[in-house]
């Protein structure tokens, strides 16, 4: 299995509404993008001082299953409309188990 | 499911036998913690710049059982034994799904 995760955190004045607005997009990934084996995302769950604001775990069978993820005009869609216009800081890796 | 991400970066100096030691330490705590229900870790399969370069993902079945791992003297000897000696950065989220 081929894992990507990414942890984001938001910008201070970032709203309620617009970080449900993230859950929401990304939910429709899976419907779009058949190769995401398991997408399992959330907001943090605010039981540890310093963490970031959101995780996004998504498997894939191999990295060229990740990689039309990563580059699906969906995905990049919901980044650019609700993700970066509250995104203060982005951290990721992927690997292999 | 309480899932806890922490994604780690680690210092330019690290040697490949420090990396390894985190990856076979952490490889130990499943045996120990059984409150660990899944846990995937890996390094980073370097096929995007600026990623972090180690991830760990730990399943519980609550947020109780996560402390129980994150308290656990055999996980904090790792922490101070082989991570923290060539840790640069850490990013952390817990989240339900």
């Amino acid at each position: 299995m081929f894992r990507h995760i990414v942890l984001l955190a938001w910008v201070a004045e970032a709203t309620e509404e617009q970080k449900a607005a993230v859950e929401a997009g990304l939910k429709e990934l899976p419907g779009v993008i058949p190769e995401l084996l398991r997408y399992e995302i959330g907001p943090d769950a605010g039981v540890s001082p310093g963490n970031f604001d959101f995780a996004v775990v998504a498997d894939f069978a191999s990295v060229e299953d990740y990689m039309v993820y990563r580059d699906h005009p969906t995905h990049l869609g919901v980044i650019a409309d609700v993700i970066r216009p509250i995104l203060a800081n982005r951290v990721a890796a992927q690997y292999s188990f």
